[in-house]
């Protein structure tokens, strides 16, 4: 491929091989990754200077692991979401023995995608907080009813809470159907917020195809919801997308659901993939609770989120899974203040004592630093 | 959870773990599936009976892996195709050390769903196949001009190829737009078929989100396409099902694109999972070709996509991905015939004699048995 820095996507690929054979497994994911045949049957010209994928780079990092840098014709891309993915990672993905560690897209890319609606700068106008952490907390177990959830709702609220999500599990199931709770959870917000002179915001979890999430959307923003939750791999990268560049008012809180752990790095697909597709936030396992991610995924993450790039607003990092209130000034530390710190369960477990509880973990986050 | 076999998914976990914790992890599997909170703090007698997950069963694989079996609620699922998937594997995806090994859903979902359109014998009447099995190639590569695809598409089906269908690069690039590549490819093969007196289907890739596959379907069956392609993790399960259900008359051949090689076992994922969801035939990387699935692993994937399911119709295993005219007869062996043979670099290879060489595979599959 003939490339120049406009025309040219970079995907890094981990790849554990012999030293012997990487040069050619190299060449291999370059031709899957683009024409998917091999080249030497290729006549067209077009198609070998402009199609065909590049290695610009094979990196021993010892120890049988090779990064292999391979540049990609945007040409080929679209731009669309899905098809963004497909020619970045479709058919590797296969591969047990590659992951995809880096992306490195030109500006136009960028532009083309758009990125967050709103950013850290629009999430901290919503809630009020000029240059603070941010607090979030989530509505749960699922099948609680509707009056439930809106009760604890209004609960985190006068907390003084600054995001109450909904769990990622509530979808639009019969014992607490979407259009119902939406409405029950944003009025009971709103009406707490009224009495406390609090900013809280309820932030409803979207799910199903395109139409449904354009129904559920509409549904939440008529209930006075400005930013949902999202769970990018499960309704698919094209329809998050389209979702978050056809309703520029909304913010969008990603959701890892899916995302698996392991083929492509964290770093990459909940911080700069999601960030590319909208996400304002992203939330993310951290690092000593449920899930295995290490200190030094969760700080590469953060900062694939949030580092400038190319223009696009930042995407507030979201640490969760697991965390308890008295990790919060460990974290705020490890994190800054550009940070929304999510805490469900351990909120939860205070039972009676939800409100006061919250509202002892807004103080320490308000108070630190 | 009180559970009867209507209002039960089952999902098994294969989990590395000690001996000393596999039944505190199991338990916790069966909590982040169901309610993602600790149950000790649940009060609602609903939750705690209906909702939470339970552990059924804990198989010792030996070397420090078990098969853990989990009841979910059905009610949980929707159904909706992303949710399902969420709440099967959403958040257990993040743990490296656990895979989705296997998935058993009642009739109800089963029929909520539907499965494919048309299965076998629908893809079987299509290419006036009575018994034998079928064979597929691949226009590609991708970066050719739409005269160049339809030039190809006419030559494979000169050869009496069953399906020809585009590599699952093409999308709706610049140099070969589809809806032009649509019209191009189905009047080429219609024409070569009224001359040759053939039934090869010309089979176009649909991608982008919701929207845009329904344009783009609309298109295909407006060019008198009856069978196409789609990635179903690049666009999402919940577009893929919808799409599926709202076009009763096309079949969809699925391919494995961003599926992965791991977290979800191929024969769950590409067999069950795909099929549930309405892929009549689903491509999967053969033994011994570019990719590392095992004989064994082939073998269940092809079992999954055909076996009798709550009356689903059946799904026609691909085995494709680097395979060579040469491996027909053992493939055919190991595949028996409700099988369809995709075979796209190794007939390309043949330049100038592609047609010959496709009537030689084709008859090679005609003759075999």
């Amino acid at each position: 491929m003939t490339s120049n820095a406009e025309n040219t996507l970079t995907a890094v690929y981990r790849v554990r091989e012999s030293a012997a054979a990487i040069a050619a497994r190299a060449k291999g994911i370059a031709l899957e990754q683009s024409i998917e045949m091999p080249d030497e049957f290729v006549s067209d010209a077009f198609v070998r200077d402009s199609i065909v994928g590049r290695v610009e780079d094979i990196r021993d990092l010892g120890q049988g692991e090779y990064d292999v840098r391979i540049a990609l014709a945007v040409a080929t891309t679209g731009p669309e979401p899905g098809q963004f993915m497909n020619m970045l990672f479709g058919n590797t993905s296969i591969h047990e023995d590659v992951r995809l560690v880096e992306v490195e897209i030109p500006a136009a890319v960028a532009d083309g995608f758009g990125g967050p609606n709103h950013g850290s700068a629009g999430l901290r106008a919503r809630v009020g907080a000029a240059s603070r952490a941010m607090t979030c907390s989530a509505l749960k177990p699922q099948g609680l009813r509707v009056a439930d959830l809106a009760s604890l709702a209004a609960r985190f609220a006068a907390g003084g809470i600054d995001f109450v999500k909904d769990d990622h599990g509530l979808a639009d199931q019969s014992y607490s159907p979407f259009s119902e709770r939406v409405r029950a959870c944003a009025i009971a917000v709103a009406e707490t917020n009224a009495a406390t002179g609090g900013n809280t915001r309820y932030v409803p979890s979207l799910s199903g195809n395109l139409d449904q999430l354009r129904t559920q959307a509409d549904a939440a923003l008529r209930a006075g919801v400005d930013t949902v939750l999202i769970a990018p791999m499960v309704v698919g990268m094209p329809s998050f997308r389209s979702l978050a560049s056809e309703l520029p008012d909304l913010a969008f809180m990603a959701h890892p659901a899916l995302a698996g752990a392991l083929r492509i790095a964290p770093p990459v697909l909940l911080g700069k993939l999601f960030r590319l597709f909208g996400a304002d936030a992203t939330i993310f396992p951290n690092h000593g609770g449920r899930f295995g991610y290490t200190r030094e995924t969760c700080l590469d993450l953060a900062r694939a989120a949030r580092s400038p790039w190319h223009g696009l607003k930042g995407c507030v990092p979201v640490p969760a899974g697991g965390m308890t209130t008295d990790r919060a000034p460990e974290m705020l530390d490890f994190y800054g203040a550009d940070t929304i710190l999510l805490i469900g369960g351990n909120l939860l477990a205070a039972g009676d004592a939800l409100t006061a509880k919250t509202a002892e973990f807004v103080a320490t986050v308000k108070g630190h630093g």
